[in-house]
This record gives C-alpha cells, structure tokens and sequence, in this order.
C-alpha cells in the first residue's frame, strides 16, 4: 500500500513525492527498502504496489526490479478497505486460493531478518487455516496514536512460534487506557500488517462490507471485459466505499489471528519521530544537512541539504527546509501541518507548494 | 559611513551585502535612502561614501546619480573615528574650511521634510561657531541600547529653533539610568549623526586624539605623494588606531551642541526591530514574502520571497529565508547571531554562508 500522501511529513513530502517515496529514514525510498525487506519471503513477480495516479511514476522509479505492470494506480484514493480488495482481486486474477500479505510501504524496521521470518509464520498461519491474519507489535509504551489488538491467549502453534487468538481490535485508546493495555501484556499495536488466503478475506467482505463486496465483484467483472483493468479502474474504482481495511474488516471478524511481532517497528508518523532513527548530538539534535545550532538549543530536529539552517535559542523544534519550502514547528504541534496544508490548498498562489 | 558588516541581520545581510546595501526597511537600500533623503541640503557631487574593498561594488550599483570617485573604499574597517578623519581628509582636499555632515548609512527616517530642515539647522550651527553639532533624538522608551547625549540648556537659537549646550555623552545606559534619562526631559539619543567644519573636527583630534591624528597627518601627506589616495590608503589606513568617534572626540569635547531632532528615527539594529515598519496581521505578525502561520502563532517576524515559510504554533520568533541560508530565533535571542557567525568563520565548509 503506497498510495498515502505522507502530509505530516510536509514540505519534504509532496502530492507527487510522499513519504514513502523518500528516504525519511535509511538511505533508500520507505517503498524501496518494504521491498527489499519482503524478498525472501515473496518472489519479486508476485510484488504488487498500489498506488496513485499521481506517484505512479515515483513509485516505479523506486521500484525499478518489479515488474513496471504490478505497480497499479488507483485512480483515486478510496481508503484501505478499497486497496485490499483491489489487492486482492489482482491475486486472484494469478490464483484464486493463494494467500497475500497487505502491508503498509512507509513503515521502519530494521531487523529485516526477525521480520522475514514472522511474516512467513503468518503466511503459514494463513495458510494452514481459514483466518485473518495480523501481524501485531509488542508495544513498548502506552502509545495514543496507534489502534490496538486485544489477543485472546494461544490460537495454536505455527512453526513453533505462538500465535494468539484475538479478542477485538480497538481503537487509539486514551492515555490512561493504553497504559492499561501495556500494563496487561494482552495488547499489540496494530501496524496494519495482514496476511491472509484471498477465499478468506473475500468472505470477509461479503460477511461484513456488503456494500463494498459488491463494488468489488463490479470491479472484477469489468476487469475481466474489454476495456481491461485500465477502464475498470477508472469507472468502477472511484464508487467504491471509503473505508479502512480495520473498520471494515478486522473490528467486526471473529476468526482473526495474531503473529506477535519482536522484530523492530515504527510507523514514523510525523517529523519528530524521525528523531530516534539518528544519532543525535550531546543535546538531543538531530541535525541532517548543513544545520547548526547555537544558544541553548535542545532537542532539534533539522532536515536540510546544502542549504544553511541556523538555529538560535530555542528548543524542542522541527526545521525542514526543501528548495520549495521551510517548516518551522514545535515538535508538539506537528499534527497541525495538516491545518496549514488545507489552507494552502485554498490558496491559488500557494498550492504549487502542496 | 556605509562600511558595517550588518551581522545582526543575517542570513540576508553578508559580507558583500550588509544592511545598508538591503532594502531591510523601505524599496530600495538603506544606504540609497540615505542619500535621497540628503539630496534637498548637500549637493550630490559633494555626498562622500565611505564604505570597504568588499562592498565598494554594491555601493556603487546602490548609489549611480553619485560620482563614483566619491565613493571611497576603507582597505580595512578602522571604526568610525577613523572613517571621520578620512572623510575629513577628503573634504578638506575640496574645501579646507567646509563643513560636513557624518551620516550612518542604514537607519530609518521617514519625515525627509523635518530632516533635511534640522539637518540644515546643523550646518547653520557648525558654520555659526566652532562647534561639533550632533543631532540628537528625543528618547520615545528607555531604550538601553543607545548611548545618550545629556544636554545643559539652550545654547543658542539657530534658524528659530533651539539648540542645546552638551553636557556630556554617556554610554549605553542600564534600564532603571535608561528610566532616569527619560524621566528628566535632559537626553537624547545619539544617533551617531554629527556636522562640523574641518577646523573644528581636525582640533577636536587633536586635542583628545593625538595618536590618530598623527596618523590622520600621515595619511594626508600621503595622500598628497604620487601614489595618490589608493597608495596612502593601503599604506596608511590600516594603521590607523581602531576607535569610534564617539569615544575618540565626542566624550572628551567640551565645545558639543546638540539639534533636538523630532523627525522619526530607528537604527533597526536586528530582525526583531523591523516589525514596528511594516504592518502586522491581525496576530501581530509581520510576514513578508510567500508566508503562512498557523496554530496560535503571534508576533513573528518572517522574512522571504517566492520560498514558502510555514510555521506553526510558536510566537514570537524570528524566521529569515534566502536561497543560501535559513534562520530561526527567538525575537529576545537576536544579538546570539554574532556567536553563529563566529562559529561559521572556523567552519571552512561553512565560511561561504558568511
């Protein structure tokens, strides 16, 4: 799924440039390196990336070793439910039983190893029986930005790993309440990593997104008409229902599954979370490009390039300059980006900036 | 005097283009403001620019109705005794006994009219008596910043205004003294602004400056040699003693008249102070160039151009934009610039940001 428009990481991030299509964190696009990280477990013929007209380009660009015809454009973004269904009538179309993973292109884990071989414990998971299969994070803290999966104790045994039956999926808790989550051991975040056999999610849909399983079996038959999949996209797609694969499909299943996941993992969600993926300097900076800082000035984050970037006097802040564009942001208030891109969208002047 | 390093208002003012050569305040450089706003009571053949080898380019382009000969480059900067001695030299050379104006070249005055009436007041005072007239500017806040010119009653009338006696000149006050002076209706702010004729200033050096004057004597000779201006200047300026004239003649004169001066004045000595010249948002910003503010963001200060500076949820801050270099302060932490730049001059990667 490489369709986001990655807005918090504005002004890096633009409509034809979002987040996983930059390297935020490593030194390769997010797309490229959840690309890389899949190879051993699923051969690159069997890669697709769905993605937007608009990063079409960008997206095959990072991806130069897949086959140009597996990276599909929606036409318009209609949400994660939509994805995975379009995701999986073009598995089908290839095998109609076969299992697929669904995973986000813009997330960083760096033990591509632990990862390989959890996401094949879920491809075996899925495989072995007619469930839903998520990958959940053990949660290091009481986080309020994530939706959670409440595991319901020992599901069976897959390649001698556990995998937990689950409960429910929640939504991003308040504070006090993921502190108890942590507190009960029973939850994982949920990082919107599924794995499961195209029958399986089918019913899903069927069971539990009426209105969207029926848009998709549209999709399907005017794939398979003249036009191919290039009109089908264009007329049916942007009918579907906008929903997400969570609310849609997982919040409301009762033959879910869980790979407690160890391996290393995070969404890097907004600029200052960038922070922990660098070595900061002896006052918490973090300092990309040509930056410095003077005055008892802690806990930056900067993101230039040749550009000179001083920073004087203040701390706790987020400087991103691009050739376009320069944020300034207190790392409290970076969910306000999102305020100041929709004004800019009402900007005639501006909007070459979006 | 058009030789400052204009540091405070860097990233846009550098070495080669310091504030005076910048429309910082106004459409057009504050050193050719400066020479519009003396045009109505000094011809311009006999307007003297006194500037260095690295800005005498851009003093040229700033000032073409001027003779470029009258523009006159420092090999090094000497301070501003000095820069007066030269100017002394090179008016004496026209006419021995004329009277001259010093003027700094990037301050902000606004009532041309009331100017140019009071400037004349005090070349009518220098060619009235040997004195050294200042013009002094009636405090509007105990402003610390400015050294102060006390005065002891009338002096004489000039042109049907009055002019005060001097008492003294005094440094830059602490606030409770800044309070006391503007309290007692007995000070001015020194404005650095000072008409005399050659007699008056060449005895005022010497009699508390012999060491300069000396070398002022010797620049003279040299001048006269056949190497001319260029020669003296490369041989004899750079040895010439590093002083203001404000300490050099002003503290030490007894013979001191001071024109109230009741035209608007600022010196805009840092980004902060350019607020008050422009008009603010409904928040108190002033935002200049492709701008935007969001989230409860008051009384910033943003300079750019066609370069997009967003910020978000921080008041009071200083944000400058050009295409080489970017800076974020605090409006109370400007003057903390001075120690970026001195960290950029033993950065060799970043000396070109100077």
């Amino acid at each position: 799924m490489a369709g986001g428009r990655g807005e918090r990481f504005w002004p890096q991030s633009r409509e034809a440039t979002p987040k996983h299509l930059l390297p935020i964190v490593g030194d390769k696009p997010m797309l490229a390196q959840t690309v890389d990280r899949v190879a051993g477990v699923v051969p690159r013929e069997n890669v697709f990336v769905i993605t937007t007209q608009a990063q079409l380009a960008g997206c095959r660009g990072a991806c130069p070793d897949l086959p140009p015809a597996n990276i599909v454009a929606e036409p318009m973004g209609r949400d994660t439910a939509a994805a995975t269904g379009l995701a999986m009538l073009l598995v089908k179309q290839r095998n109609p039983t076969a299992a697929f993973a669904m995973l986000p292109a813009d997330h960083v884990i760096k033990d591509t190893v632990e990862y390989a071989k959890l996401l094949s414990i879920a491809f075996e998971s899925a495989e072995s029986a007619d469930v839903l299969v998520t990958l959940g994070i053990k949660p290091a803290a009481p986080e309020t930005g994530f939706g959670y999966i409440h595991q319901a104790g020992l599901w069976r045994k897959v390649g001698g790993h556990d995998v937990m039956a689950v409960k429910r999926f929640v939504e991003k808790p308040d504070l006090e309440t993921a502190q108890g989550y942590l507190a009960s051991g029973e939850y994982f975040w949920n990082a919107g990593m599924f794995v499961w056999r195209v029958p399986v999610v089918e019913a899903a849909f069927k069971a539990h997104a009426a209105e969207l399983y029926a848009g998709l079996a549209k999709l399907e038959a005017a794939a398979k008409s003249a036009g191919g999949w290039a009109k089908a996209l264009a007329e049916v797609y942007p009918t579907l229902k906008k929903v997400s694969v969570d609310y849609a499909l997982m919040e409301k299943s009762t033959n879910v599954v869980v790979v407690p996941a160890t391996f290393d993992w995070d969404d890097v969600g907004a600029w200052p979370a960038i922070a922990k993926h660098f070595t900061p300097d002896a006052h918490g900076n973090v300092l990309r490009g040509h930056a410095m800082v003077e005055g008892g000035t802690h806990n930056i984050v900067v993101s230039t390039d040749g550009h000179l970037v001083g920073v004087i006097g203040v701390s706790d802040l987020v400087v991103v300059h691009t050739p376009e564009a320069t944020l300034v942001c207190p790392k409290d208030k970076a969910q306000e980006i999102k305020t100041l891109l929709e004004r800019l969208k009402q900007d005639p002047a501006k909007t070459k900036f979006l």
